[in-house]
């Protein structure tokens, strides 16, 4: 017997032209018995998990605890109008598992904290959780708890996470030296296209959107955290700075060069542009390397390496995906965060988020 | 030279007439540092602080980590008319703390999630992180880090939270027997009353209240939670469950007695309702019993003991403030969970809160 039908029955009486089964139909302790349901066992070290008034757990030996919270709240970060509900789940799980992947940190644990719309449709709700759960069970994250409350608003999902490092491994902002090497992982500039080849799609109706959106729009919904390439920096210790670009790789260099107290000119000719978001950028006249380095939600990780470090850093890295691409390099001059072009090096923007206007 | 008062210019420029700054005038590194500076000074076990992508924390040795998160949101949880912002700060940290001392954990660190709409004036965001830093002093539990974001919609504050306990001694919700007898701490109903008392002075345009109000409203707006009640009676292993009562002490015996498999029986005469919350209740037309069990917001201790251990719990808790007062029993019949009157026995109501209606 499955208790989900048994449920949906309750909930979804009535003719086939009643209204879809909203959350505001079940309660508090329902809703929390259908997350359960959807996530995998728990491991031996959740002592207490779902269901008391917190969470008990065994730390892990021999580690330090990376710890990171981050929310994604609708019409700020996503739009209910074009994003899937599977996508909103995922995404509030792959941000701060990208939190975890700038700092080195396997993630081993989070919480939820959602509040939800009364009109949100169940099989909404169910979405949302099938998305993050996907994203946990390929990570080995377990959730441990969380809490649900009504939202008079949006849709709100706040996910604490907690991943473990051994001492001394924890790759921060603070450590670039001048003359060390900038690298990025992946490409950039991708979500950012996505996220406006799904706006386009939307205000047209859906469905006109060119071949070679699928990568970029892929990229936006289902972003790829990266957790097994912030562990082995950890470990190959080579970095001596890292962030993540969840607001774009002009304010990860901004932040990185603001905690290290340096400066840094990136080679604009460098950058690895997805061609396909190129390719979009331009059909619509827009210049290519500014949207692909004020665009955000990329999650790739943005690293500084002292440059007689390259070699031990190539060894551990590799030929592995995604690779590492030399896009600049730290400078003396603090505060100096320069863009290098085919016309001469002009200020690299500011960061385009941060501001509450 | 304080850094505020600099901030404070550069944001509230112009005539006197102008309107109060408001948070959509600063940057979120601006706010953090805000947050950060009315703070205590970091442990140190904290090895990587605010700033960062994540925190880094050293684990507390021969430990167990006790987790909770919970999320206070405008409109469903709290009124800004009625709630100065020092309280919502406050009673933020109060409700987790309430959960780790229903667990009997000792607190050590919290992150917050804060979604703030851009409206919201300067000096109450200032106010709320005062309320919260307060209790956390007082606590002697450490921010380690968060995340500032916009709302469209409330404000809403989360938080999570950690404690630390000894292994096997953690109090769960699920450990009652029949024939164990159940204590609430301090008095119920008081922040029931606090509350109906500042809609009704909020609705009458303020300064009506009689002089018994204050005990009831200071209970609704600064509630205490029994952290050193609750590692104590962790230490004193007499416990069988526990449970906060977050959501009023009906739905509290409720969730012990489903939790533990048992039935209960709560005596109407015994509880420890709160006079000046009897004498307004009363003054209403209300019935104090029915309000008091219903009531949410007392954040007390709901606990269950072995008859036989009776004298354990009394020579733990002895005369010290809050006391413990017996209020019923557990029995065998598994879910009848009923409420003794001078006019006999009836159910006790179901939880009033818990759905998202």
């Amino acid at each position: 017997v499955d208790p989900g039908a048994e449920l949906d029955a309750l909930t979804a009486t009535g003719s086939s032209a009643t209204p879809p089964a909203t959350v505001a139909g079940l309660a508090e302790r329902e809703l929390i018995e259908r997350i359960a349901r959807r996530l995998p066992p728990a491991p031996g070290w959740l002592l207490v998990g779902i269901g008391d008034d917190a969470a008990v757990v065994e730390p892990e030996r021999n580690r330090v605890e990376v710890l990171t919270v981050d929310a994604l709240v609708e019409g700020v970060h996503f739009d209910r109008a074009f994003v899937p509900p599977d996508a909103i789940g995922y995404r509030a799980l792959a941000v701060n598992l990208s939190d975890l992947a700038a700092m080195g940190a396997a993630p081993r644990l989070a919480l939820l904290s959602i509040a939800l719309p009364p009109a949100l449709p169940l099989a909404d709700f169910d979405g949302v959780i099938d998305g993050l759960a996907r994203l946990a069970g390929n990570e080995r994250l377990h959730v441990a708890g969380g809490n649900l409350t009504r939202s008079p608003g949006p849709l709100l999902i706040d996910v604490t996470m907690i991943g473990t490092l051994k001492r001394r491994q924890a790759l921060t902002r603070g450590g670039a030296s001048p003359g060390d090497v900038i690298y990025v992982s992946g490409t950039v500039g991708t979500a950012a296209a996505g996220l406006q080849m799904l706006r386009t799609s939307h205000a047209r109706g859906g469905g006109t959107l060119p071949a070679i959106a699928g990568v970029c729009i892929d990229r936006y919904l289902h972003p790829e955290p990266r957790v097994r390439l912030g562990t082995l920096l950890a470990r190959n210790r080579a970095v001596s700075a890292a962030i993540d670009l969840s607001d774009g790789l002009a304010d990860g260099v901004h932040r990185i060069a603001e905690a290290s107290g340096v400066g840094a000119t990136i080679d604009a000719e460098a950058l690895p542009i997805e061609p396909a978001a190129r390719a979009w950028f331009e059909a619509r006249g827009l210049d290519p390397v500014n949207e692909a380095i004020c665009g955000g939600d990329d999650y790739e990780l943005l690293v500084t390496v002292p440059s007689r470090l390259g070699r031990r850093l190539a060894a551990a890295v590799g030929t592995r995906e995604p690779g590492l691409t030399r896009i600049g390099v730290c400078t003396k001059e603090r505060g100096a965060v320069l863009l290098r072009t085919a016309a001469g090096e002009r200020a690299l923007p500011p960061a385009a988020f941060g501001h509450f206007r």
